[in-house]
């Protein structure tokens, strides 16, 4: 069994695909009992210097799940960052309270500095455009748990393909399950060069798409993600093709019954509620598997499992 | 025994008047044993759309008196609706990771909205100017306790009858328990119409009053509202009336021994601080006997009395 | 044993000498067995109607280690005092809910008021910039553990000594432990000449310094505090000043080998953070340490040792 305790969670790759695989039959345990008090008599602090309902409220319900107690703050205006506070001391601070640390933090790398600074475990719960690891972790288990495995799925990756840091997370992620891409974007948010040459390098097969409507069919997963107005220099332009990156419920016939619609939340109006009812439609699901998620994640590096 | 397990509470019209009782019996029941751990284990969505102290700590009270977890936030700008996410999908979200929801939200018709979204149980903690049937609850609950029974009392209610949802649910909820009410506003501020057509109906009589010092002395309870300046068309009219609603505690002399004086909080200046002292002050315990009513709505909609 | 259950704790001057040894003795308990669950079943307000991570994460931690729940806000503009609510009527209201009420408020003398208001115990977490007495008991603790003893210490106290009230609170409780004083701070931050008045009364000597480089070889405890900016009427004389009253390394060449470094944080700039790797610097674990002080008073205040 890999030996993750007392490890901080950074980045989605530093997983080995076997820790990445004993984290998901972990949450597959919790989602079948979810009431152990492995937590009992521990504090979480929960640091939330930008707000993030879902994944704050997914984090504090997971902690509570397991018995453990949460202190924090869900915003930095009631931080003492405003007091002008270094990260270096707040982490220095709270990790001499709490047993462990969950941060959530607009700056990119600030998660792995506070790992360093940290005298407890370090949970990233996002650092800006950078990171989001228990997202990803959840998206992979969504896969899992829908499609009864990881390998050898079609992965359709839609919208801001070029800024989305969840796409580019459960990119690197899959390229261990012999996946096949199909990237479907605005030209002005394509999947980025780097990520690419990625594939390529290690034989992974991805196709580019301009439009939403070409050959889903072939989707096992179509994973939904936000296009963004302020992405665009020319608004002319978003206007022009914000409405070829909405999923509506037509769009779906012929599509794999066993397909499943992913969107990391919240949602804006790229998938239309008319999908909301359908069977295919996951992303409500994908955020309570959030929850299972990182329990596991928690009781792994808290050395509980 | 009324049957309440799963069902949302979003007005007090939804309660029979067999349902009230069995409320405040439990109310009465968790008042005289208050440590009863039924809510161990289950966590409790605690969603303030917008901030109310009084109402978000009197229900988070009653959640960890119960042995219950809280998972929310205190106002819209720590929630993801600042990122534009509606009401459906966040009440999608958490109905996923709470086993109840508890909601404040400024609009009108929200709750009702929100428990047919949701899959666990929501309670309506303030829909605007609508709903807030646990306030209602635990008026009832003061009456009762007060006066030893809810039947055949001289009920007051004083200040602005027009807008005050408190007034009005608590009319509508009285009307079972053949009340008599004498209703004392400015002119502005008056009983809807509505309201004194639908108790001429029920054959409840009312008596409409322009001044508190008239007749209190036949009073069972006196129910203060706040008069709010925003809500006079002419600024100099709400100058004229706003002293003629303000309780001092010299206006209690001749009242009956028993009568009590209620009000929903926050007072502002409508009852002098001189009443505070007086035996016949009600309204800090009337606070506290909210914790018990909403306990006992909680356990009823879990089902777990 | 002194008598600490159901007072209030505003001030440190209510604390006797007995009464300081026994909380400090408590604190020493709970540090070494933090697990006890003490106050299982309690519910605790935590009205920080000012926000203070530190202060309030610190008190959260310790009633969730105690096995306490907690119920409140972090900051004024989610409490009803926007509504316009007294807080005579916030702590009525508060102290029917909760069996304890810890608070911090921006107005000096609030806590002596809340704690006459209040039907519970009432524990001061700073009222201004008069008092923040478990501040002081944490700043006794921490020279306690760290010296082996309170009595016959050389104390230095360095910077903003005019209206630093932690200083203040520190220098009243060491008062009757037979200390010397050193005083460094600028001609306009100097220690206040009442402090200095009550020092001579007492036959307690004191020494004053205008440069921290000066004899700082004979310190047991060097306790930093921030000079801020806006304190000086001339901004060049804060300019001239500023780097005179920054702990460096190097300064602590030739210091005791037994000295500490206290602050009570946040620090900005009047610490180097050369200092946080040496041995001697010890306001982070002093930040801990006040986790098991807030343990032993709460318990102290509601009897439970």
């Amino acid at each position: 069994m890999p030996q993750m305790k007392n490890r901080s969670l950074v980045s989605i790759n530093d997983f080995s695909k076997e820790e990445i695989l004993h984290i998901l039959d972990l949450a597959e345990e919790f989602e079948a009992n979810p009431n152990q008090k492995l937590l009992e008599g521990k504090v979480v602090g929960s640091l939330f210097f930008e707000p993030s309902t879902r994944t704050r409220l997914s984090f504090e319900t997971a902690i509570n799940r397991l018995g453990g107690r949460v202190v924090g703050f869900s915003d930095s205006a009631s931080s003492s960052a405003t007091k002008g506070e270094s990260l270096k001391d707040t982490i220095q601070m709270v990790s001499r309270y709490a047993d462990l640390i969950v941060m959530r933090h607009p700056l990119e790398g600030s998660a792995r500095y506070a790992s360093e600074q940290s005298l407890v475990p370090v949970i990233n719960a996002g650092d800006g455009a950078n990171q989001h690891p228990t997202q990803t972790m959840l998206d992979l288990y969504s896969i899992r748990k829908t499609q009864g495995k990881l390998d050898d799925l079609n992965i359709f990756l839609v919208g801001d393909l070029k800024y989305g840091r969840t796409v580019h997370s459960l990119l690197m992620a899959l390229s261990d399950f012999n996946p096949t891409f199909h990237f479907v974007s605005p030209e002005e948010l394509r999947m980025p060069r780097e990520y690419k040459l990625f594939l390529e390098e290690h034989g992974i097969p991805y196709y580019e798409h301009g439009e939403l409507s070409e050959i889903i069919d072939e989707a096992d997963i179509i994973y939904m993600t936000r296009v963004q107005k302020e992405r665009f220099s020319d608004p002319m332009e978003y206007e022009r093709v914000k409405n070829a990156y909405v999923l509506k419920r037509n769009m779906l016939k012929g599509t794999k019954d066993n397909m499943r619609v992913l969107h990391p939340l919240p949602r804006v109006n790229e998938i239309h509620t008319d999908v909301d009812a359908s069977p295919k439609a996951y992303y409500f699901d994908q955020a309570r598997n959030g929850v299972f998620a990182r329990m596991a994640l928690i009781a792994a590096v808290m050395g509980l499992k």
